[in-house]
């Protein structure tokens, strides 16, 4: 392996150069933008899940894979700050899979659709003598404000997460709540620069901070560290919290938190800086690059 | 395996039953359509190809895998008629598939997005023991027609196809040619009903007169035979000939016939009846039922 994910999508990026007054937002960020005549848009997202990586047939149930399905979608939505349009969903079953399983895998599809307003629009499936494997595609349009970027954080911004972070592995990456009415607040209350925790707070840092063109510092006695987790080092590298992490000025962070409404609650673990470094300070005061650390596809499978 | 595919899309398309001022063509056409605000609308389509089934990585070159996956999706565009608007694609990679492989399938999927003018705007990619899998969404937008359905077949129709059928395994199925201009002039020349050829004419017809409550008859000897297929079998059966099936009044096919630019030929090869039977006349004039015979997804594994 000579290149890691992050080279390749910016291989990708590079290789194919969109018109970007059609394509405003394009490869690299959680969803992409398409401009459409009139004033109109619609972003989109594609997720594939599969068997032994992001759910495990045996622990989880179809319903169960069936709702991540969904929600992994609809959380990109929210990182964007974007209200979900429609879904379609591509399956591979395995042989034999049969057709009261995949009614099973349907049913946990529609809990997501309804609950989110996200109605399966489409689909395709196929069989295969290899384990299930579900890709989702998703649409969705912006709220009041612009589309919130990755690329996009100012210096002097602070760093917010929603909730807590770490130890997704034991239950909530398969029962999770795409922050959806939380992100269109957060848009509206200012936020320069918004994506969903995916990959690790690490990693996912790293991202917005290199799209961004600034540096962080993190206060690692800040993070909200979720109870069941293992402690720090969980919350950073941990993939699949699907919270949110956002950048916005101090001031207007201030006032969003006064207004905030919801039972999630809002942190603030760091700052926006000038430069390109990463770095966290540690409790008893050291300061340490923060790597990106959480998962990379192409590096190692999980 | 208590159901084929058939059923199940018509299980899903009930169970998920959809608001037709917002999404005029959900479940079961070739793609969805979405209302948009201000007369736009969008429509999306999904595949997911696989190996070892729609291709197989020891015999086809990773381009014609990228080529090909996107081509499945272009065809769908053309199938309603419909012109192509950007594409989202995901992928689960083998373990140690590499960036070399990557770069190689992204290459045969940017040859096809330039050629039909639909950009790759966003991915998803992860990796696992597992064999190669390629998910593509494809948006379109209306041409000047209204997106051409499966469903909407009139009694007195002549049926046609565009190209010759059968015998794509041997090659074409890797480098077909997604009928997208000429799928547009065939709108524009009136036909009631449309559909791309990717389960074989057989099981395909069936989709039309079934979901546009017609019979068929279907005269054997008219079928455009694949020079280097196995026989009218093969015509009947073969699956992703990815040609155009459609329907229109008769004195409308002479005048699409006389205005015909394209290399590919168009042939009549039956009529739409009123009732529910799809019948073919065999040239020795045995007439027999055309049962849907081509691939079934859930009832056997390619």
């Amino acid at each position: 392996m000579s290149g890691g994910e992050t080279e390749l999508v910016q291989y990708f990026a590079a290789k194919g150069k969109l018109n970007r007054a059609k394509f405003p937002i394009g490869i690299g960020d959680d969803m992409a933008q398409i401009k459409l005549p009139r004033g109109n848009s619609v972003l989109i997202t594609t997720d594939m899940l599969l068997d032994g990586v992001h759910f495990d047939t045996k622990e989880a149930s179809l319903e169960q894979i069936g709702y991540k399905s969904m929600a992994a979608s609809l959380s990109d939505c929210a990182a964007m700050a974007t209200i979900p349009l429609a879904a379609v969903v591509s399956v591979a079953l395995p042989r034999n899979f049969g057709a009261a399983k995949l009614k099973k895998l349907h049913k946990g599809i529609l809990i997501a659709a309804k609950k989110y307003n996200c109605p399966l629009i489409g689909g395709d499936m196929t069989s295969w003598r290899k384990p299930l494997a579900v890709s989702v595609a998703m649409l969705s349009v912006p709220g009041k404000t612009k589309p919130v970027r990755r690329s996009t954080a100012k210096t002097g911004d602070v760093i917010c997460v929603t909730g807590t972070l770490g130890g997704s592995i034991v239950k909530k990456h398969l029962e999770f709540e795409p922050r959806l009415k939380e992100s269109l607040m957060i848009a509206q209350g200012g936020a320069n620069s918004m994506m969903d925790i995916s990959d690790g707070l690490s990693t996912d840092l790293n991202h917005i901070c290199r799209l961004s063109k600034k540096g962080a510092i993190v206060y690692a006695d800040r993070i909200p560290i979720t109870r069941n987790a293992k402690g720090l080092i969980a919350a950073l590298k941990d993939g699949e919290d699907f919270e949110l992490l956002f950048t916005m000025p101090q001031g207007k962070f201030g006032r969003l938190k006064k207004q905030w409404r919801f039972k999630i609650k809002l942190t603030v673990i760091g700052k926006i800086v000038a430069g390109s470094s990463v770095k966290i300070k540690m409790p008893y005061g050291k300061v340490a690059e923060l790597l990106p650390a959480g998962f990379d596809h192409l590096r190692k499978t999980r």
